[in-house]
Formats: structure tokens, C-alpha cells, sequence
């Protein structure tokens, strides 16, 4: 177990179960043994347009961190640094930070607008025909992204320098689920080693899905 | 001027002048008095493609670190955090930093991709009919970006906390050209004035453009 570290108490998130961003933050609590209060939010019923949650978030999107005195801090990302902050998830030294910063700016420029983007359309929005081009469009840049994974996890068993870190946590989201936006994962076989690998960690929980929230 | 802090000697960088990503660094170096050598790459001659390149960084993207120890780190948001680390213009503590993140997080999400992009198109590949439709689909986000933004801006100098910080440096670099894509900046008064005060910094170096390379 990752040794834990003085967060301050009493922190909120408000997300939405479907999205990969947001379970980010359900991984790298179990790791870290931080206990939150999380407000369920529905993307496609509107909930994170609402004046409500546009007064705390102005760009629109979840997850969102609300802390007890009121400040809040949206990009799942930078949450993922705010929690690991300090610990054994993140990197002890100028460079190592750095390695782990390159691959979580990696996840949301080259891997999420195609990956996760490409879920979206077929899991919840059923792969409308005007989707389509826009869909086909999607499919050389995440198979791209997944190329430089399954060469970077060849030479170690994680994303980012030797031992497991919030990378592999912002990576894990998207990637495990990549078959879900017509994502072939039969070629990249390091990659799925490597999911094995997370999903067998102690404190690993799976990612809830929106069909439980609506059953 | 910004506290110097103590990075490697003998830093090097890959680059093409042509691009905001890069000149990020030329800018917080300027800010650090960092010194470095520049290795120009030409981006539209397929420099970034090369097998020596790609034997560099696997991406095939600029701009790139190179370290006096044989270590390389891509993603220019991450060089930022590693140049700048440690030093006042990144955090002191776990929330400044993730409150810069998160603007760092922005830019490559919901700004880079409308309003850099744009400007490679219009500038640099000429508005090709064939990219219209695509560059007609950028205005939107680019747009909510700017908008984002001038609300940040409208409660303070810089854009996180209170202090210059990576992140104006982040988003400085396509903002102050974003003209160059077709975004008019005219109803964005706070922004222009941000990109003055940023401009008039006594450390402030200009972009150099590809017409300089090819003068």
C-alpha cells in the first residue's frame, strides 16, 4: 500500500461515474487511503450546466475537488498531483516529477481526445451516423497512443520510472476500457499485462458503471 | 527577475521556432536565467521524423529536453515544471501547485487544440480548402478558452493565484498569437491587457518566427 500522506480532511468530488476522468480519483484514493464524499452527477442529463456547477466550475466539466474551506480545483490531472502530493504516487525528485507530469500531459493531449472521446460516442451516445466520420477520424491517433505505451511499458513494468505512480493511474483509466470505443487491444500484449498488473494491486477497486447507477 | 534555482548545467533543447510549445521554454528560461543550446528542427520538413529524432522521443513531437546525462523529456508543460521547479514561479505548496497544473492541463486540453492549431493551419499550411471545415470547428472552443480566460483574469493579474507563475507562460504562448488563427482578441480586453503586462516583463523575450529562420 502506498504510504499515505496529510491530505486535508473532509474533501468532496463531484463526478460523474461514466467518465474514466473521474474514476481516476476513486484509484488513487484506494491507493492512498483518503476518504471522500462523492456528489454523482449525470454529464447527459445536463448536471455540469447547471448555474449551480458552472458558479463552482466555469469550464463545465467534471470531476470537480471541492475542499472544506471552499476552494475548489477541476482537471482531473492536477487533482491526481494535489492527493499524490508528497507521497510514493508521485515523484521524489525535480526529474522524476517531470517524467510523471509528461505522461499525465500525454494522457490528456494524445490518448483521451481519441480514446476516451471515441467510448463516448459508441458507449453513451450509440454511435449516431453523424458521428461516424468523426469516430473513423479518432482511430489512428489512439492506436498511436496506445503504440507508445506498449513501447514504453516494454522496457519496465510502469509507465513511468520504476514503480507504479499516478501515470499509470491517469493511463489505467482510459486504456482499460479502450475496447469499449472500438479499441483492438489483441496486438498490444504488454499493454494488457500491465492492466493485469494494476487490477491485481491491493487496493485496486473497479470502475463503477453508469448502468449501476441507473439500475 | 525570478529566483534562479539549480538546474543541470548543459540543457538542451529541440525545437521549431515556428512553434508557441517552444517558445514556452525560451520564455521561462529567459525568466530563470537559464542558459541552454537550441538545436532548430523545422517542423513542416519533417525534421520531427527523422529515425534519429524518433530514437529521441517516440512521439515525434517538439519541443524536447535534452539533459547533460543522456535523459530526454518531451511534453512542454512538463519542461516547464521541471525548469521551474522549486523556483517562484511554480507552487510553494500542494494547492498553488495544482492550481497551476490545472491551467497547465487547460491549455493542452481546451486551448492548444482550437487556437494553436488554427494558427498552424492558417499560417503555416495556408488555410487549404480542404482544412476549412476544420478550422470552422475550432471557433467554438477556442472562443470558450479565451472566455475562460477573461473570467479568470477579471479577479487578478496572472492566471493562478496571485503571482507570474508557468502558467501565464503556458498560455502567453498561443494567446498572444492567437490573431494568427483567426480569433479576434478585440472583446477580450482583460486578456490584452495580461498579454502587456506579460510583454512588458523585464526578462519578456519575443517569439521568433520561421521568417527569421528562412531570412
Amino acid at each position: 500500500m502506498a504510504r499515505r500522506i496529510g491530505v486535508a480532511d473532509e474533501i468532496e468530488f463531484y463526478g460523474d461515474s461514466i467518465s474514466g476522468n473521474c474514476y481516476k480519483l476513486q484509484l488513487v484514493c484506494a491507493e492512498l487511503d483518503i476518504e471522500y464524499r462523492w456528489h454523482e452527477l449525470d454529464i447527459l442529463a445536463g448536471d455540469t450546466r447547471t448555474p449551480e456547477f458552472l458558479a463552482m466550475n466555469p469550464n463545465g466539466k467534471v470531476p470537480l475537488m471541492a475542499l472544506a474551506d471552499g476552494r475548489y480545483l477541476p482537471e482531473s490531472n492536477a487533482i491526481l498531483c494535489y492527493l499524490a502530493d508528497g507521497s510514493d504516487l508521485f515523484g521524489e525528485d525535480r526529474y522524476s516529477r517531470a517524467e510523471i507530469l509528461q505522461w499525465l500531459f500525454f494522457e490528456q493531449y494524445s490518448h483521451e481526445p481519441f480514446i476516451a472521446t471515441s467510448r463516448f460516442i459508441v458507449k453513451y451516445l450509440g454511435s449516431p451516423k453523424e458521428r461516424q466520420s468523426d469516430l473513423d477520424s479518432k482511430k489512428a491517433g489512439g492506436y498511436k497512443a496506445l503504440a507508445t505505451m506498449e513501447a514504453t511499458l516494454s522496457s519496465g513494468d510502469f509507465i513511468a520510472g520504476e514503480r507504479f505512480s499516478i501515470a499509470d493511474i491517469a493511463l489505467f483509466a482510459y486504456t482499460h476500457v479502450a475496447h469499449e470505443g472500438g479499441f483492438d487491444l489483441g496486438s498490444y500484449s504488454t499493454i494488457e499485462t500491465w492492466i493485469k498488473r494494476i487490477e491485481s494491486r491491493p487496493q485496486f477497486v473497479p470502475m463503477r458503471m453508469s448502468s449501476d447507477r441507473h439500475q
